[in-house]
């Protein structure tokens, strides 16, 4: 059994086989992974993550696939977690699509990770935000969180992404009508995906129109990408990059942390009730046996 | 000062005047508000308690208002809790049917409560719960919960409400495309109000091949009504109790209050802590100052 400090000390010196474990320690729940984390703390800020949402069928893939050929050319390493959905209709494809990032895997300088996000009851979010911060704090240069932009994922990976790209593509039904609104807010970089379909011009006359619509103090910028063929990757980085330098301001992440924070305390607080005890309350308080503020005074004591 | 006992004691002889002073303690999250609806537990359970959500623009006002009268020609007592959107948009709108409430005004058995969700910053779902909670024990037949469908409100009412009723209307655009999977999981009854304008039956075909898709063990009924003219509203009425009488199981119940008691007890903890804390211990984790592990350590000890 490696130690903690041991492992702090082989993950920060860029050891593969160390990120990997340390990362399954994350997974599982594995006690000492947050005095890993803790002790590698001071090393993370120095990636750049990149948050990458969509609709499924997007292609964020593929897309995620083209960003690490591009960014290896230019000799950065990379991370790459891929939150896949429940869903058994989506994840059939993405898996598909997930078996292209293999023709990075002899390579040490791309590190991937997927997260099923079945049986993970909310705490997906915390063992990302715990993913990212530990490849960051391996020195990967490029951190990519990829999730389908469904539910509240978009929004928490927005808190966790120093950058957050919203991948479409045309003929995706309603297009940008499909999108919710909150999505629309969150981009600091929009990507039109297989560009060289037709609907591709329609679609971005439809995102800019939205935007004009969204009270932003920066507009993000619309890139057209063939993500399958690499086409507009390099400019997509380049965009990546100055999106960063416009969000990196000390305010901004403070107040990220502070929300980021806020969301930890409260799983912490309420990991020490079961699930159990939930149950059993409620059952007293539906048969009126007791009252529900008794019970909270109780707990809170 | 009235004490708590004395306004328990008049709130639950059905006092109207005490009534509405309790319902002011609630929204002013007065103190005494808690020891007095801990007193009044004993007496909650009388009450059916109708959600209803929607689109804006469905008409959702209007049906309350056409509910009102219905319950009334019964001599049900009713209790009509609105939450009143945020957005400039659609609140003239909504306010200018609310107006329409004011024919029972001078009705005793009618009481109304509109509550804002502007800046009550989470707080709006356990002040609406303590009023459903004020109302019932007050002795109202039919209490009735009125949000607009957007966020998690739907889901919030669902935990609430005995029955969930989800109002439509021809003619919305996007019509059943534009409502959320997580609407249609939760209504207990439809509801397609307006159903006089052209595009019902559209509507009513497209919810029932939407509901054919969703995995329920009840399918629930699809009623057509037009509240402003009271069309309706009497099979809608028998349909809610229909309704309640399938959903009114002691488990249900108690998944409910398991549910909602997680919630009161979140909402608890981190009421503890001030936005001030998370925005300073923010920008010390931000500047790296500070580890986030630690911080929570000391903030749970």
């Amino acid at each position: 059994m490696t130690g903690v400090h041991e492992m702090a000390r082989r993950v920060s010196s860029g050891d593969v086989r160390a990120l990997a474990r340390a990362a399954t320690w994350i997974e599982n729940r594995h006690s000492p992974a947050e005095a890993l984390l803790q002790e590698l703390f001071p090393r993370t800020g120095h990636a750049l993550v990149l948050g990458i949402t969509g609709p499924p069928g997007a292609g964020k893939s593929t897309l995620c696939d083209a960003l690490t050929t591009g960014a290896r050319a230019a000799s950065l390493t990379v991370g790459v977690i891929a939150v896949d959905p429940s869903s058994p209709f989506s994840g059939g494809a993405i898996l598909g699509d997930r078996i292209r990032m293999t023709r990075h895997h002899s390579d040490p300088g791309v590190f991937v990770r997927s997260m099923a996000t079945r049986g993970w009851l909310g705490g997906l979010a915390r063992a990302t935000a715990e993913m990212t911060m530990l490849l960051d704090a391996a020195g990967r240069d490029l951190v990519m969180v990829e999730t389908v932009g469904v539910g509240q994922d978009e929004v928490e990976i927005a808190r966790l992404a120093d950058v957050t790209a919203v991948v479409l593509a045309p003929g995706q039904g309603d297009d940008v009508q499909a999108i919710k609104a909150g999505m629309m807010e969150i981009a600091d970089v929009f990507v039109i995906n297989k560009s060289d379909l037709p609907g591709a011009d329609k679609l971005e006359h439809e995102i800019k129109s939205s935007l004009a619509l969204v009270n932003q103090a920066q507009v993000p910028p619309v890139l057209r990408v063939v993500a399958s063929e690499g086409r507009g990757v390099n400019e997509l980085l380049t965009a990546v990059r100055d999106a960063r330098a416009r969000t990196s301001d000390p305010e901004r992440a403070a107040r990220m942390w502070g929300s980021r924070l806020r969301e930890m305390l409260r799983e912490r607080l309420l990991d020490r009730f079961t699930d159990e005890q939930f149950a059993a309350a409620g059952r007293e308080v539906a048969a009126h046996r007791r009252d529900p503020f008794s019970i909270l005074r109780e707990w809170t004591q």
